[in-house]
Parts: C-alpha cells; sequence; structure tokens
C-alpha cells in the first residue's frame, strides 16, 4: 500500500505515518491504535528525536507477535476521582495506554484545572515530551513520567538503583511554540554510550558508573557491569525517585526491578511499565492569551538575552525540535541509516513496503 | 523571655523556636505567623540545613522593618476552583504565605486527588522542602517550588537566565521517614561559591560560568560577573523554566528579572516572588497502607543495594537530614557559628535575649 520508508533518502510525513500505521494493523492493531502509536512515533521523528521515533517499532512489532504487547485489549480506566484516574493499559502499545491517559488528563483537567493519570501495565511509551504537546495543544501544561528497568546508579551504589525515567513538560505559549523539555535523568542516555563505542571514542568522564561504584571511562562495561551516572548526582537519583514513586508505586505498576525489559525480555510477557500524567488547564486559572502572553515575554526576554561567542543565541528547550518539525514538514524527513535500515527491514518481515506502492 | 541562642553551644528546638517567634512578634508579626515562620525555620535547622533556617531570620526583619514584607496583611485566596488557588501573599513572609497556601493545596487534594495552588505577591519562602512535608504528614506526596532573581546560567548564555528555582518533593512513607529532596537548579548553591572564597579554596569546574559565557573558576567574579552553571546543562536550565512557569508565569507573580532580590533589593519594597504547591492524596487512589508497603520495599531494596568502597550504603533522599533532626530533638542542636553569630547580633539589636531569659 505504502512505500517502504527506508530506500527514501527524504521521505514525508504521511508516508512515514501510513508505513508505520499498516505495519502495526499487519500484526493486529487495531485501525485506531495503529494511527495513534503512528502518530506518536511519526511526531517524535519530525523532531528530530530519531532515538524514540519509528526506530523503535520494530521492537514493539516483536512484542506484538509474541504477545507481550496485546492488540485484543484497550486501555480502561480501573478507578478515578474528579481530578484523577488510574488506568490499566491492559498491556497495550505504550502509546495506546499513554494517549488514552493523557486525554483522560486533559478532560479532568478542564473540568478541575488540574488532573493526575497513573497507568499501569503498559510498556515502553517512546517518548514523553509527545504527551506534554498533547496537553500543550489544549492551551494546558503538560507532564509526563515514565518508570523503567533500573540502570542509572545512585550515589554511593556499585549498581543501577533507579530507572532512566524519562520526564518531559510543555507550556503552551500561544502563537509560538511550546516551551517543551523532554529529558532522562541520566547524565547520557545509553544509547550515547553505545554510539561512541561504536565509533572507537572514549567514554567522557561523568557518563558512567563502574562495577566498584567509582567512575569508569571503560564502556565495555556497559550494561552489564557499569551503570549510568544520574545527572548532578543525587539531585538526578532523586528526581528518578519521584517519577518512579508517580509512576510505579502510585499507579500500582512495576517499580525498579520488577518491570520487564521491553527490548532485552521475553516478548511473550508483559512488562508492566507505569507511567504518570499531571495536566493543568491554564484558562482555569487566568485568561489563557494573558499566560501566553506572559511566557512570550519570558521567550523574548531569553532570546534577547547575549548569547555565549561560540553561541548565535540562546535557546528554549524544544526550540530546536520545533524548527526541525517545520524543516520535516516542508521538506520531508531525512531518516539516519539506522532508522532507514530498520524500517527496510521490518517492510520485509511484515511484507509490506516496496511492493505495496 | 528566652535564651539568646547565640551563647548556647547546644539549643533545644523549643529555645530556638521561642527565640524566633519572640524576634518575628518584637517586629509585628502577629503570634500566629511568628509560629508558622519559627516552626519552618527550626524545622529546616533540625534537619541540618542551616543556610536555610533560622540564619534568614535577620534578613526577614530587616524586610520586616522597612515595610517591604508587611505585618498588617494576610495570605488570601485571589480566585479558586475544586482542585486550584491562586493565592495573593500580601507582601507576608514567604513562610506565612507559602504556609497558607500548601494547607490549601492540602485540603483541595483530600477532595480532589490532586490540587496546584500558586502564589504570587510572596518573598522567599526558606527550604522548599518544608512544606513538601506538611503534605507528607498528611500522608499525600507534596511538590513545592519557588521562583527567584536569576543567577544561574543557560546553555550558552553571558549572564544569568533564570533563578536558581528551589524545587522539593515529599512522598509519605507511613512508619518510614518520607524520601524528601530539596534542590535547587543550579549545579551548586551560591553560598557553595562564597564559602570556597571565605576558605581561599579554588572554585571547581563546572560551578561557575563567566561574563564571556565560558566556564571559569574565578569566584571573585560571582555574582556580579559570573552566574551559576544549571545542573546537568540543558536539563537543569530546563527544569527551572517549568519551576519558573509554575511558580511565577501562572501565579501572576513577577518572573525572572523583575523580581526583588529579598537580600540585595530595598527593603521597603516587595519582591513579589511566586511559589507553587502541586499536593497528591495518596489515600483516594489506593489504601494508603498498601502505598507505604510499596514505599517501604523501595526503600528496602535501595538499603540492600550494595555500595561502594568508600560507603556505609546507599541513602535515601532525605535520609541524613531526618538522622540529624531525630538527633537534634534528643541533643539538642549545635548552631554552625555563622548561625549563632547572626541570631546574636539579631538579639541584641531587638534587645530580646539574655537577659530576658
Amino acid at each position: 500500500m505504502v512505500k517502504s520508508p527506508g530506500i527514501a533518502t527524504s521521505i514525508t510525513l504521511d508516508v512515514l505515518q501510513a508505513f508505520c500505521k499498516q505495519a502495526l494493523t499487519t500484526v493486529g492493531v487495531t485501525t485506531t491504535d495503529a494511527k495513534t502509536t503512528a502518530t506518536a512515533l511519526v511526531t517524535t521523528d519530525s523532531w528530530g528525536v530519531f532515538t524514540h521515533g519509528t526506530k523503535l517499532l520494530s521492537g514493539y512489532i516483536r512484542r506484538l507477535r509474541h504477545g507481550g504487547l496485546r492488540t485484543d485489549c484497550s486501555p480502561q480506566v480501573s478507578v478515578e476521582g474528579p481530578a484523577w484516574a488510574i488506568v490499566d493499559g491492559q498491556s497495550t502499545l505504550g502509546q495506546v495506554a499513554s494517549t488514552f491517559a493523557v486525554e483522560r488528563a486533559i478532560d479532568k483537567a478542564r473540568a478541575c484545572g488540574i488532573a493526575y493519570v497513573g497507568v499501569r501495565n503498559s510498556c515502553h511509551f517512546g517518548a514523553a515530551g509527545y504527551y506534554t504537546w498533547l496537553a500543550a495543544r489544549q492551551n494546558m501544561i503538560g507532564l509526563a513520567m515514565s518508570n523503567d528497568v533500573p540502570s542509572v546508579a545512585a550515589p554511593g551504589s556499585r549498581g543501577a538503583i533507579v530507572g532512566s525515567n524519562p520526564i518531559a513538560f510543555a507550556v503552551p505559549a500561544g502563537e509560538r511554540d511550546p516551551i517543551l523539555l523532554d529529558i532522562s535523568i541520566a547524565t547520557v542516555a545509553g544509547g550515547k554510550v553505545y554510539a561512541n563505542m561504536k565509533r572507537g571514542e572514549p567514554i567522557p568522564d561523568g557518563w558512567l558508573i563502574g562495577p566498584d561504584g567509582q567512575p569508569t571511562n571503560d564502556g565495555a562495561l556497559y550494561p552489564e557491569h557499569a551503570s549510568l551516572a544520574p545527572m548532578s548526582g543525587h539531585k538526578g537519583y532523586g528526581i528518578g525517585l519521584l517519577i518512579e514513586s508517580l509512576s510505579g508505586l502510585l499507579s500500582g505498576a512495576a517499580f525498579t526491578h520488577r518491570i520487564g525489559s521491553w527490548i532485552f525480555g521475553d516478548p511473550s510477557q508483559p512488562t508492566d511499565h507505569g507511567a504518570a500524567f499531571v495536566v493543568i488547564d491554564v484558562a482555569a486559572m487566568m485568561p489563557f492569551e494573558d499566560f501566553a502572553e506572559r511566557v512570550a515575554m519570558l521567550i523574548d526576554e531569553i532570546h534577547r538575552a547575549p548569547p555565549a561567542d561560540n553561541c548565535e543565541r540562546v535557546m528554549l528547550p524544544g526550540e530546536r525540535e520545533w524548527a526541525h518539525r517545520r524543516r520535516a514538514i516542508a521538506e520531508g524527513l531525512r531518516l539516519p541509516p539506522d532508522v532507514a535500515h530498520s524500517l527496510e527491514q521490518l517492510a520485509q518481515e511484515l511484507e509490506i513496503g516496496r511492493a505495496h506502492v
């Protein structure tokens, strides 16, 4: 039906979206859920965040085929109140459970001003920032976070204590792009360690903690015998535990070592990841236009700030990503070779792609 | 009435509390507000966080005497909804406005599951962690944050872009001590720069950004011509903007350079700091005992984790502070010389203290 993205040097977002949708429906995902997931992945690619976009698709498809991710269920609200809910993801795709959850949070925030929705029985949810954007598009402030298998050390630990636990927020800014930050609580993502190793480059100080609990520059130790250093030591570790508390402990999901690895674990078993979404409806508290004007003042102030010599101007979180997305919409997306290769393989495996154009 | 704390090598929390209360009532603060403020400051000292405890009192008293902090007003709810409120601090002490606000948040969270309360027209509020503890004592998860005059650089900036913007959270743990983290978004607090300078020690890499926007080790430049480095670069900067959004932009408070400096600014003028409190009522979502058991499992798991050679065991955020507090309750508090000196001077200035025992 759609062109395999692997062979294209540049691909439109629509074509990439259609490919993802087809790949997902081919393994039994409903059209609606396939669209939800494809939109999350393609939006993430459009930001240039290729580590958390369509590159993830082949891993998800593997779990869908082996039953660890289910296609015959839908996320359900387990229990709820005026400004909160706990969602059972029912082992559906993390994007499906998380989109369902943040939409509940948006509805409840509209009624109450703020809402919390925790999710259990979910899986890897891709880029946390995507869900905060869903809130920002409704002129709401969004926060999103998720727990994960421990990969990050605590100060004074020998091994991993807490997941790299992503956290993101978006602040809507009216006509301007939202301020959007999406980070993990590790100093750097594990993917950067692999990338340096692949390029034969040394691992900089401050990235890794070795098996003795001391800093190491030996990338070959990761992930078996080394863990990621938490950002700013006890600060990143502590924020990681806040994320674990809201995503895992309060939602009733698995936490720390009880979570399944969505990549390395048995693909026939659920991972029981947890996630949390907090949404604040700005318009409940002040006219949205007034808020947007205040955000614009902040943005302008930052853009006017004197930059360092090696810097054109001081940027807002997300600014680079919005620029990337505008280019992707206008000119199509240049997929990095590893992403293109992954999608090409998937097309062959599922027997979709070039032949179906 | 009470003994001046300056002369004591060890002081009980009760005596310290009575001294603070008397100092505040002497300059016109109501008994209730004096108690609220004294409790916040003494609790912070009891944790061993002496930079944010009774040491702040003399600066607050100065503002109270000059009118920048008012004694003839009380914080008011400006506007509210089921799960949120905006509080006008009315230029009362930051501790008074913030305690009022977090108590509203606790009440609203009890009704709705979660609540947000923003504060405008406040001042420096001391230790953010104190307010999260007020929530944790009600078996709720608390978050507290505040904006401040810019002192922290952004990646690529020459000067300060965002305040050191404290953020804290507490997760209640039943019989156990709450998990409690209280941090600023700078790599290190400005106080550490001053302390190193005073001891004639060099400023380590990564603490300061010089006037050219490049890292510097010259502590003499701070704060006029250098700013603090954000923790983990764009991550700390971004979290600082989230705090600014929730504390300053959404509450209607001043933000960034519009905020008055509570130390260096005109003491007859309000500073218009903003603050934000988010409280989640655990018991709305699961039986509190079940939650506490899950937190205890996490705590035990971390305590059992193999520690590095130079470390007795992996600690939870706040663990050191709870141990300090237990000692302070049992044995009294040993005030550091700078704190004791500051209180002694205050006692003389206000003509309270030793003579009044």
